[in-house]
């Protein structure tokens, strides 16, 4: 595919209206683009009322969205915004062929390792795309999204360098006042952001529900989040993906500044919601066990925090 | 000191009138010993009531027992037998030497490691006899014991071989109903029971509060477990105390049999209590650093369940 197969004017799908779908296609169909939600539920409260969206320095209201219950409604589009959470992953074998033309791209914004695979299978590999995002946004309500760090996305193509096209989508979001960077290699910036989401993500749940700043005030924890992150570096650079040390102290450095923060994954946990165990822990295991690499205390995390999740969710169903 | 020291008819002070201070001091009791019994709390049910013990064969009732609110009353004796969690160890530098005379035995009853060294410290070293309790007694009230599983208690000296003493000790505890054994190493025996102690003590705590039961079902958990227990088992191994793979093979055979049991630390942690977490998991990291034996999940382990103790003990001094 040239990038001439890539319209200037794409019709877009966006898979789900939680806090990333919802807060990416605001800014989107704000920027005028070719938008068309699929929602699962809250359709009613969308067409009624839009989107609004907040962050630090903006308010963004969409008041009429095109919102659809299937994808066949939707039908062919040029992107599909894939921004359902990879827990659902197996609900895509059926939600995406309806979406695809003969050059669609399908583009997830899914956490973690593997979220791409899937969606290979479903769809074809060479139409995939991921998109990571580095972004802080809650969904108060349907619609209604509050976002307090709307930072970056770094765009890269499944399993190739950078194409024309991927270069197209970002400029997409780049005019829609979205910070988008292209990267060769998709792999490696998944392994970067991990080296954070492992220990931050994880400690917060199985240390008992605690925010950044508890993690960093408590020095057994420090140092074991530290080497965690050691474990994620050794295991990246036996796939060949180099992150230097300085990367780990860095995180250090930023997370002492954003005070006491509760990752994304203890929010979910917390709210009796889906956490992506398989992809920010489970997988990088099964990739280091199979390359060699030593993850004990990854190993351990994914143990305790699959219990965790297993206990919360038998205490639910005993209610 | 010869076996001639060691009086066939001792005086004996029991230091702390929980579950294990209750249970031994009323077998001894009851078997015509010389008891006398140092209670911080609850001593006028002790002295209106006595003590009853229940065990899956017995009912042990002694109506009158010597109860005392301070070492001095009680004065010096032949045997104190120390029945306090470790965690109150700093207290002893005040309460023992009242009770000791010039050849006192200092018997230890506590979990973990490094439980004598204090001991050693407020009494002197040669004083010093460890038993190591594998029982299940809670106390249900006052003086009042539940003895599920009687056990054994394999007792040996503090940094030296079995002595005449040791083994009339043991036989003062055999001839009130205690299945005791003397071992020339305590030290080895203490890594013995760690590698039990260690995983399932630590893991029901870390994993949400689960019973071994739990444990042995998740595959995650129990491969875990497995991984701990070689962890102590090499760092003992560089103490020179050799302890067989087949021991661990044991443990799990012996795990799956108990059922949905609730280890002591669990039962401690969820009612607010202190737990051993220095004597359990504390001493052995550190031992297991200085001597350069690497105990990455023992490490993790400790880190996680210190800061769960913290949270829970933060969150009642919020109540």
């Amino acid at each position: 595919m040239n990038a001439a197969d890539f319209p200037s004017k794409p019709r877009i799908a966006i898979v789900g209206t939680g806090a990333l779908g919802c807060y990416y296609g605001a800014r989107l169909a704000k920027a005028g683009e070719d938008v068309h939600f699929l929602a699962r539920s809250g359709r009613a409260a969308l067409v009624a009322r839009g989107l609004r969206v907040r962050t630090p320095t903006e308010r963004i209201h969409v008041r009429r969205i095109p919102v659809y219950a299937s994808a066949a409604e939707i039908g062919p589009c040029d992107l599909v915004v894939v921004a359902l959470k990879a827990t659902t992953n197996d609900a895509l074998r059926s939600v995406l062929p309806p979406l695809l033309g003969e050059n669609t791209v399908v583009l997830t914004l899914q956490n973690g390792l593997g979220v791409e695979e899937p969606l290979a299978e479903a769809a074809g590999a060479g139409r995939v795309v991921g998109a990571i995002c580095f972004i802080a946004s809650v969904r108060t309500a349907p619609g209604v999204i509050h976002c307090t760090f709307p930072g970056l996305m770094e765009i890269g193509e499944f399993g190739r360098p950078a194409q024309a096209r991927t270069r197209r989508i970002a400029a997409l979001f780049q005019k829609a006042g979205v910070s988008a960077a292209v990267h060769d290699n998709l792999e490696a910036r998944r392994w970067h952001k991990l080296v954070w989401n492992v220990p931050f993500n994880g400690l917060a749940i199985a240390a008992g529900g605690i925010s950044t700043d508890v993690i960093m005030a408590d020095e057994g924890l420090r140092t074991l989040a530290r080497r965690l992150m050691e474990e994620i570096v050794e295991a990246a650079a036996k796939f060949g993906h180099a992150i230097p040390r300085s990367f780990i102290d860095l995180q250090f450095e930023r997370t002492a500044k954003i005070g006491g923060y509760r990752p994304s994954s203890l929010i979910d946990f917390e709210a009796g919601r889906d956490v992506e165990v398989e992809e920010i822990w489970g997988e990088p295991v099964r990739r280091a066990r199979k390359i060699g690499a030593a993850v004990p205390r990854l190993e351990m995390l994914y143990a305790l925090i699959k219990r965790l999740l297993g206990n919360r969710d038998a205490k639910r169903r005993r209610r």
